[in-house]
């Protein structure tokens, strides 16, 4: 087992490794910039290193100096938590050179996964379902009835130098695709100077639905059920929670069959996430995968009692996996608590918190490095906490994540604790009647 | 179900119940010393009133006041909490007679079972293992000498009269009895004024072992296994955890079947605990049965994924139990943070919190009333805040508590943080190897 390991981030998810190094008795290194000095992950870890100034660049994305820190501080292992190096290949690649375990992906891995082409072209082979539609651009309109015919409809066409929604045409039948097709090459031709077009199928009232996964050193893996993350607002995940509301369990045995397969099929190592979406009819497609922890990773903890950074740091000292597949026994969501001012188009809110009381009790978690007197750097992302509430049922777990939300205290900056208040509340989220379209129409109410 | 409860009780345990409450819908009335305005269980609840002076005397104890407070509000329930008003036959009677739920035992179960007379001949009629020895005052030495062959060596000599271990005398064999018998004698007539003895038999390497149950008013009682409550400090439990390091699966089927057995016998309805001495044959005798909540029962709900609130409203309510057991899946251990000086033999320390930081993240839970800027009153008990750490194993959970111990910070006054970081590094501790004369030998080392 690793001795001492450094981890190459900052904020909740540094503080989240530390916090599990310590209780499996490794030492721990923490990196900073100036502008984190005063953070808890500097406070709780064993050894800290100032790494460089508040720009990332400079100092949390400073490959050299990360790994400098790493050998003066004699680290074996370096954990990147998410974000900034976590899914690099060339920092997989210089941890390799300098002999230090990466947590997370190989170079190749990490290439492999992140180019979007690769990934799909690797997952098709796996036998994993993807978006059906053409490969690179049409030819003609001939070949555009035949897509598709094959395809399917409903389908989308799109641009290929699109954007914005421009050149871009939903058909749900044979009779409209002709129109479509001229109308959207106008439209494209106009805007880019381009007419290239290309076609996917059109997924209905799509769901993000994610699968955990762990790979062992011994190609052998296993999925942990799933994650819907379909609340989001401009693709960011505002709230998640297992299970899915919309899952039964032959789609979930499906899709952790489909993203096993896709780990073995490629020797996955460590935790990874194998992103979905699926339409109301419960197909489902292959979107992408993170070769890295996720900041939604509690919600899958508290429902199948599992460490995931100590699956992932034993999983690196080359430590085999049961192979067992873990099935939600409760139900767990997590609202991401952001310094942002809801009722301002969540802009922003760097400042300093002056009071800050925690909720707590039964099935409350919360991850967070802040405090009462912490001032927020405006140099990073503005999510603060992490409130995990966990229950028998998806009723209890709402109205537990009710009474956590009305009892967390956060004065001094504004915060989304009002956004998820209502969230809970709102008639579709509570019936679990919602797709990834679900924040264009929430509106946010302004309270006393 | 309930409208409105009245939570007749202060501290973490208010504030428990209020989560619970706003959990379920259910409106809550808190009540308050003048002492106590500012305390977290009455700025959470939905309505507040104060109920008299700081002495508990005058308000916490002062039943009719509750009563009139109940009335104002219309509540139709009063949960007690645990210690003050929560096995008082007469108050539960007084909620009986102005039609409000008591949620607790009935006057006459409180009765039974409050008596330690009628209590140890119930459950010997229940068929529950009680510690075998004379029944009353022992006449003569031949008596004495039959009784010991009966109750099975070693047995206890004690005075009737007696009090800080005078006239009393461990007997290992039979030829040893006719010393003791007549220095006990000796003794106890030159200390007390009279030589009356009764015999018990010794518990050899006592552990406090209870069993939680629950129980309905259809007579159906259901258990949810052990707490191990056996570290103590003058009768005062420190720290808890199940399931006990000391527990097979054969005594916790035997021993979960006795307190079923004694609960239905005597058709308890709502949570209870039946509080036994296991010896180092793994013997267990009947003590008490406690006819309320108790402190240290977070931890079972950690392993077994319950909430013994929400079951003690619901069956409070006439809702029925399903009947079925409840095993420990994890392993949970509950620390009790006092606001004393470890290093001063214990001494009480209230004052105000200048600074506080609860730990957090995966596995931990906090049940507290406090916040920085909280006086802590010097009229009620020193508990300030319960931690509890669950997680796969012992030894995780272990780790896990010494990480959440580390974490926590509580500036401004003394408290036994530092007491239970040792305790979970005791060599003796770890290895689950302690019984109720475990802190007679602990030694507190003072560290900078």
């Amino acid at each position: 087992m690793f001795k001492k390991i450094l981890i190459a981030n900052r904020g909740e998810i540094a503080l989240r490794v530390i916090r599990t190094c310590r209780e499996m008795g490794i030492k721990t290194v923490a990196v900073y910039s100036t502008a984190d000095q005063d953070s808890l992950h500097v406070r709780f870890a064993d050894e800290a290193v100032c790494i460089g100034p508040a720009p990332s660049s400079e100092s949390y994305l400073k490959m050299v100096n990360i790994i400098a820190a790493a050998e003066i501080t004699n680290a074996d292992a370096i954990h990147p938590g998410y974000g900034f190096l976590s899914e690099n290949a060339r920092f997989s690649k210089l941890c390799q050179d300098h002999d230090i375990k990466f947590i997370g992906a190989s170079p190749e891995m990490i290439n492999r996964m992140g180019d979007k082409a690769n990934a799909k072209s690797t997952m098709i082979a796996a036998g994993v379902p993807c978006v059906p539609g053409s490969e690179g651009v049409i030819k003609d309109f001939a070949q555009c009835e035949k897509l598709a015919i094959e395809t399917g409809y409903p389908v989308m066409l799109k641009a290929s130098a699109g954007g914005g929604g421009k050149g871009m045409r939903a058909v749900w039948k044979a009779e409209d695709l002709k129109d479509a097709w001229d109308s959207a090459r106008h439209e494209s031709k106009a805007a880019f100077g381009n007419d290239d077009m290309y076609m996917e199928k059109l997924i209905e009232e799509p769901r993000h639905i994610e699968i955990q996964i762990v790979g062992d050193s011994y190609g052998k893996a296993c999925h942990l059920s799933e994650r819907d993350c379909s609340v989001q607002r401009r693709h960011q995940k505002l709230t998640e929670e297992t299970p899915s509301p919309f899952m039964t369990d032959e789609l979930r045995e499906a899709m952790g069959k489909a993203a096993v397969a896709a780990a073995e099929y490629i020797k996955y190592e460590g935790a990874g996430t194998v992103e979905f979406l699926v339409d109301k009819h419960r197909n489902f497609y292959f979107m992408e995968m993170n070769t890295r922890i996720q900041v939604e990773h509690p919600i899958t903890e508290e429902v199948v009692d599992y460490d995931l950074i100590r699956e992932q740091i034993s999983v690196a000292a080359g430590i085999p996996i049961s192979g067992r597949n873990y099935y939600p026994k409760l139900h767990s969501i997590e609202c991401r608590i952001n310094a942002e001012d809801p009722f301002a188009n969540f802009r922003p809110a760097a400042g300093k918190i002056t009071s800050f009381h925690a909720p707590g009790g039964h099935g409350v978690r919360l991850d967070t490095h802040v405090y009462a007197g912490y001032t927020i750097p405006p140099n990073y992302d503005s999510m603060i906490a992490k409130l995990i509430c966990t229950a028998q049922t998806r009723e209890e777990a709402i109205g537990k994540m009710k009474r956590a939300l009305d009892e967390f205290i956060i004065e001094g900056i504004k915060t989304t604790i009002p956004f998820h208040r209502q969230l809970m509340d709102h008639p579709d989220y509570v019936a679990g009647n919602y797709t990834t379209k679900f924040m264009e129409d929430f509106v946010i109410e302004k309270t006393v």
